[in-house]
């Protein structure tokens, strides 16, 4: 090891893959495509490619087992994995769980964790196929690896949308991230008080978009329905904002986004006021709904008009146009990327 | 959760994931192989299937920085994936890598962890294509997960092998158990003294063999050049004797072991006496050569035998004749199986 220390807080989370990665290079044919989508495509003929994506899951990092119960940590595992395979225009089949945990945890609390993982293998029809399980010196970590198969000439990417297409989102926004504002806050007043009763009340939706996120799978049938392949597509983990940021980035292209599109539900909208957040922004830079953008050329627009289940909101420009968020009074606001960085907190 | 509280160390490793795996069954079509070999099976064609297979290296559990350099763990991490893929029988063409890291690394010491992942990339010719990286609370956690390809109807598993067959081992065994034993000495030594240089003279090899175990796609090489499709195969990760305990479970059969037939390199003798053991204890017990287990009709014995790689230890036997170890002497032992359990220390 040379003399130099470079701290990984300076790099960041994508920086730091960007970084240590970047004299990888494919080289078998089989790879169609590596590092740097929501899944690896492997290539078998024109039509069926396998997908693969992984996942590491941290306690006190990614999930916090004080309000976030074992059963629906498994499930949630389970479904961002499938929601990066969902957003590859593809089908999860298969999935492979390895996890570390400490002699803390009973058994029984395992089985709770796999009884999540198994409702959520059958929800989504896949197959829980291999792991590895070992001891680990502090808390819980897994890890999992979605396989799941689309046509090859179906397969989207974050690199194919083009000027003027739409920018299309499904579901709405902000709830998982007010979901968790509000399990925070129970958490501290608990911890001053444990005779108090957490006050969840009215806020199922949201709590269950923090707790219990599904993964788009209907969206994918769906769009084979409404015969719409999307130009780009990226599961939201990150927040809106981050991922309009990769489309842009990875397609070379600008973007118009309306504030007064952006679909919210009510629940979200009254907690964001309750905190005095303003909606629109916890829709734009709160992470893990995991619904899906992606981008469609206007001439599907026709397809997908009125469909709940997916709303305009905003248009693919030139990339010297930069990327814009149109608020409600008109006013053009540059976006900067705010995705969630786990190196950037004072964790050792 | 229940107020039941089973030890994790009740359970064992392999008894852990059978437990928790117990209620998953496979449902789909293209799942030829889920939890319980060395890779799960996807299936695609006759002539094409897709394997995968995931392992977890952690910090304080399954290597200790203080005499494994960083470049070694990143290729070691690689090269015990791609074993598992050898042992059905397939090719490894891809892999992902995920890191959870302390910030006490520095970004230098991970780029020395990615320059043996491509060193072993480039050995093994097969492409990088994805993984997750984060921030852990303790330590550096490795999750590589390996996809390889096979040709469906040569896929070698545990569960093939038939009364009379020939169990054939590759390579040598005990190196890398003796290598740690080294090692872990010299840690001693060091500890207690730090001015004096670790005494490694003349254990080039089975340092290597604990440092930098090869995955043995050669034979897969060989395997086909000869026309032999085994019966069974399994790579051997945690000890001669806990590789022939699974094949042996997998197929319903017993078997005959000859002490004087393992394949021992003169340098783990030396250093097994050195330290007061057993040779062949160590060759039975010692875990991670990353050597072929696998058995062969009969009718393959002439293609196999002369080479140098290869060497026949025992036969498969009915399996109420029991799984019995012939020593020096002509006795019959019967074997228990002694592979690693993580879950029996004491770590919390």
């Amino acid at each position: 090891m040379s003399d130099q220390r470079t701290e990984l807080s300076r790099l960041g989370e994508f920086g730091l893959i960007a970084h240590l990665t970047k004299n990888f290079e494919s080289k078998l044919d089989s790879t169609v495509k590596g590092v740097g989508d929501d899944a690896a495509v492997i290539y078998h003929s024109e039509t069926e490619s396998t997908l693969i994506s992984t996942d590491l899951l941290l306690e006190g990092v990614h999930f916090n087992l004080m309000y976030m119960p074992l059963k629906h940590l498994g499930y949630k595992a389970v479904a961002v994995n499938v929601s990066d395979i969902c957003a590859m225009n593809g089908v999860a089949e298969q999935i492979t769980v390895s996890i570390a945990v400490s002699n803390r945890f009973p058994v029984e609390a395992l089985e709770e964790l796999y009884e999540g993982i198994k409702l959520a293998c059958e929800h989504y029809k896949i197959d829980l196929v291999g792991g590895d399980t070992t001891s680990s010196l502090s808390g819980l970590m897994i890890s999992i690896t979605a396989v799941g198969k689309a046509k090859t000439s179906e397969i989207t990417y974050r690199t194919g949308a083009k000027e003027h297409d739409l920018l299309v989102v499904t579901g709405d926004l902000g709830g998982a991230y007010m979901g968790l504002q509000l399990l925070e806050r129970e958490k501290e007043v608990f911890k001053t008080n444990p005779s108090i009763q957490p006050d969840l009340d009215g806020h199922d939706y949201i709590i269950q978009r923090q707790l219990k996120p599904e993964a788009r799978k209907d969206i994918i049938g769906f769009l084979k329905e409404l015969e719409v392949v999307p130009t780009s597509m990226i599961d939201i983990s990150d927040g809106l904002a981050s991922e309009i940021f990769h489309i842009c980035k990875a397609s070379n292209l600008g973007c118009h986004v309306y504030d007064e599109k952006i679909p919210i539900d009510a629940q979200t909208s009254l907690a964001a006021i309750d905190f005095n957040l303003d909606p629109g922004t916890c829709a734009l830079n709160g992470g893990e709904d995991y619904e899906l953008l992606f981008t469609i050329a206007q001439s599907d627009f026709d397809k997908i008009k009125g469909n709940p289940n997916m709303t305009v909101i905003g248009h693919m420009t030139d990339a010297n146009d930069g990327i814009y968020y149109i608020d409600k009074n008109g006013s053009a606001i540059e976006l900067s990327a705010q995705g969630w960085n786990h190196f950037n907190s004072d964790q050792e």
